[in-house]
């Protein structure tokens, strides 16, 4: 069972944005799964998707500091800077964090870790909607398997 | 052919560890797969999954101090302090190794090259055991393929 | 339907290059899923694979920039240093930017955002060639679904 589907995230501001439930929202065919995965990825490179902590605005706030500590705009070593000061630091970012995520799932929900949930690290200080490509596969309820 | 199966790493200290021994002999049924895929999520936010040399404590060790050192404890930047000085340190060095890997299988064996390892890069002092999800898909020796 | 194929990228200088042509040109089979994923392991631990920007060599210039000047070789925490200045921090980079990739396909094609390509990232001085392991999997045209 395959299923492929483009989503699309809701603009949001610069930092780190628990999207879990925005992202199952779009696919409700995971309830299906007995046993597969879910692959995300964002079709972007200046915006990444993350797992981390699901509870505290804290932990989103400080990750949103250390890395804009650690890539800073002003950085002299940037020629890259035509697209703005945030975009050069957006693509650091997004190779330090990555593109896609690839998430077990397990009789029909995703099967993260009870304070594991999705982020969208928007990298760009007006970064807009997203486009993430969602592809899930596995076996069905009631599917044979091959063995 | 899907295999999906709960393991539990022993605890251990700050720092990275080579556990592919120990992910293997978890997870006995990759020796049917003639090709296919081992996917590995930890299920925290403090800890996270690496590929990275298998033969050198120094490189672990060195790797341990890099990411120490760029990920600060004292850093007057976290407001997320409540859970102890080494619990959003952790959170950043998650966002930065990553929570999941997904490695090919080969002929029964993981097909990594000679000199890569799996790590678990355990973020806090005392981290206690860490749980992972392995699932393993693809097409078991002597099975048709769908082509 | 699986594809699983060693792949060996030619040799390249340090720094972050664009090679989406060349692993295309690798596993010409794509053209046949319908749906499905590639995933692709650098087989080494001292080069890595991205995603990033595929217009721009100003970008791969500062992604270059950035990382070398966040992970040095003259740090004074390496203690693994037979293998030469580059090495240690090679692996710190690889920990940082990981050693595979999972992407998405489409009709036949990688479906990628279109300002993204994949990313040789070579952290050593002389890497020379570099080992790819390529798996790909889906439904091929034509063929019928688990469910």
């Amino acid at each position: 069972m395959w299923i492929q589907r483009p989503l699309e995230l809701a603009p949001r501001p610069r930092g780190f944005h628990l999207v879990t439930r925005e992202v199952l929202g779009g696919i409700p065919e995971l309830g299906q799964l007995q046993v597969g995965l879910l692959h995300l990825l964002i079709q972007h490179t200046s915006a990444s998707l993350a797992l981390n902590e699901n509870a505290s605005p804290e932990v989103r706030r400080d990750l949103e500091s250390w890395f804009s500590a650690a890539v800073p705009e002003q950085a002299r070593l940037w020629t890259h800077t035509l697209e703005g000061p945030d975009d050069m630091p957006a693509h650091v970012k997004a190779a330090l964090i990555g593109s896609s995520l690839t998430l077990p799932v397990s009789d029909g929900r995703l099967a993260l870790g009870i304070w594991q949930g999705v982020y969208l690290c928007e990298h760009r200080d007006h970064g807009g909607a997203r486009s993430l490509l969602a592809t899930a596969w596995g076996q069905a309820h009631g599917e044979r398997g091959g063995s």
